[in-house]
């Protein structure tokens, strides 16, 4: 077994501190990883919280991980000692069933390996995530980074770069549409920047008139201040998608009322409290509410290269690891432009 | 003017009565229609007790009426004196919106001329419903009905008949799917015909026991109690579509986890209050949640003569008008297998 230090939480009432624990040895298919960088995700709190139950603990959090591949197996093709390499949301999965089978790993119906507060492929071994000096992941769950952009900006692609980008592809977001983006985060900025990439009219929605700046310079071409009716009524019956990444508590029905005929908002946030849907905000316009998660393995690939190609990365603020209680304490503030990204060489 | 004979409700805490009234007469494009047939929808009830808001009084409730032609106007090109016609939801549109235009008129963005209920294309002149001698029709806003099926059976098709028709085709269901309808009711009864007839393997999902045969005799392939959590686990993750017909407060999370991966389940009934929505019901397969209303005239032309080629109609109970209040209160108690149908000659 190979030693590693990261950071743990003992359970929901606990901070994260110094933890030392091991990892298999790099089977064949394996590829081991120094994880330089790791990003901070919203939901890395929700689960050190305990928020969403059954929270395995102790927890390393983190799954928006890069590194540089530092130990190959022996079966291992697409990496060498060296290359940069990234790591997502989960590890592994059952590879059998149909959404497996169809590089939806994400929607895997069998076991999936979330890269931390889960279980290997054994069902038993607690995953441990990128809070950590080191990773070992089969290398067909194991993504490739391009040298080209700044690695510390490219961690949040693997979660918030995907999670945006997989319902913008799935519900076919491209020129000329009118896309609307429900708050501007960690996700919400991502939404911005990749859906006005691919030709979108983009429109944040935000409850603060302090994002209007940021906004437009990444990329948005309206911002309407959604606490305010009389600007939302304006937009009614006018967007052809909308992405939902708030995961406070919020009135969908003011947003859902904003998609046209056959409009689509999908919802990436994940409020732990149901939403209150309205018949009448969907029957009307034959609209739709649905949910994405994440994306496969095939598909964040095709996102980490398209990023690289039209030199798309996170906004962030990089921290030592010494720093990541006051980092999610001013992640649940929104007090974040918009992702905070761990230097892993802090450890 | 043309004066006409129905029944018409004065407020929502009034009882429908013989109330007489005028219609235009017809004009270049019209036809005019003896009703000989009208359904009873759950949408008359909500209306008449003005469930839904902003409901116009005198109000003569009905928009699933057929009958006969008993005059035409000059320009009038696909009816002829004698011919059978029906009338569905609608009886006028703007004509001109991007929805009118793709034969999606029940979506209209400009001005709609609900068949009652509403107000002519001047917004001005109340429309009155089906419950009537007669009533004056655009020829584009009229349908043709075949005279190999029981007339009274057929009148539900025009908004039950639709209503489940449209999500059926718009979704996709065909050979093979697994199907769920919930709710066992006018629409539903339909939706079981409508979708076993299209090859799907239909499951209906009620919380009446006693259902289950009807459901087998209508042509579903098996049978859920959805009060029974047990059996409803059984079923997670199984259905690509399902279509819920329940006007009544519901947890529609316990369906929305019957869904497979990228199934969708839409809503044809409204419930006056809102559904409470779990994110975790439908993001973790990528789970729509759609809406749908009624159909466009094309469409309903589609479903009718599908209907008369596949030989299905509406289970009904005919009644004179005069128990039409009877009917309402058996209608809310779900005492009615599955439509009563007003036959107007009683008038």
């Amino acid at each position: 077994m190979l030693p590693i230090r990261g950071y743990a939480t003992k359970g929901p009432t606990s901070i994260l501190e110094p933890f030392k624990f091991e990892r298999r040895e790099p089977g064949p298919h394996d590829v081991l990883i120094e994880i330089l960088y790791c990003g901070i995700c919203h939901s890395d709190i929700h689960q050190a919280l305990d928020e969403w139950g059954g929270a395995i603990f102790p927890m390393v959090p983190g799954h928006e991980i890069v590194g540089r591949v530092m130990r190959v197996g022996a079966q291992v093709k697409r990496f060498k000692v060296g290359d940069l390499a990234g790591v997502g949301c989960f590890v592994d999965s059952c590879r059998v069933c149909a959404s497996c089978k169809a590089g939806l790993e994400q929607y895997c119906e069998g076991h999936i390996a979330w890269t931390y507060n889960g279980t290997e492929k054994d069902e038993k071994t607690p995953t441990y995530g990128g809070y950590s000096s080191q990773i070992v992941v089969d290398e067909h769950y194991t993504l490739k980074i391009s040298p080209n952009l700044p690695l510390a900006n490219v961690a949040p692609l693997l979660c918030a770069g995907i999670t945006t980008y997989s319902p913008l592809r799935h519900f076919k977001v491209g020129p000329g549409q009118r896309v609307g983006v429900v708050g501007l985060g960690g996700l919400g900025h991502m939404a911005v920047k990749l859906a006005s990439s691919m030709g979108a009219q983009v429109t944040v929605l935000s409850t603060s008139k302090t994002k209007e700046q940021d906004a437009r310079r990444l990329g948005a071409h309206d911002f309407v201040l959604s606490k305010d009716s009389t600007s939302l009524e304006a937009h009614a019956n006018r967007f052809d998608f909308i992405l939902d990444a708030v995961s406070a508590p919020h009135d969908i029905n003011a947003y859902l009322r904003l998609l046209r005929r056959d409009g689509v908002l999908a919802l990436v946030g994940a409020p732990p409290k149901p939403l209150e849907v309205h018949a009448f905000s969907l029957v009307p316009k034959r609209r739709t509410l649905a949910g994405s998660n994440i994306g496969g393995i095939r598909e964040t690939q095709e996102m980490l290269d398209y990023c690289a190609a039209k030199n798309i990365t996170s906004d962030v603020e990089v921290i030592p690891i010494q720093q990541v209680e006051a980092a999610y304490d001013r992640t649940l503030k929104g007090d974040v432009r918009y992702r905070f990204v761990i230097d892993m060489k802090t450890l």
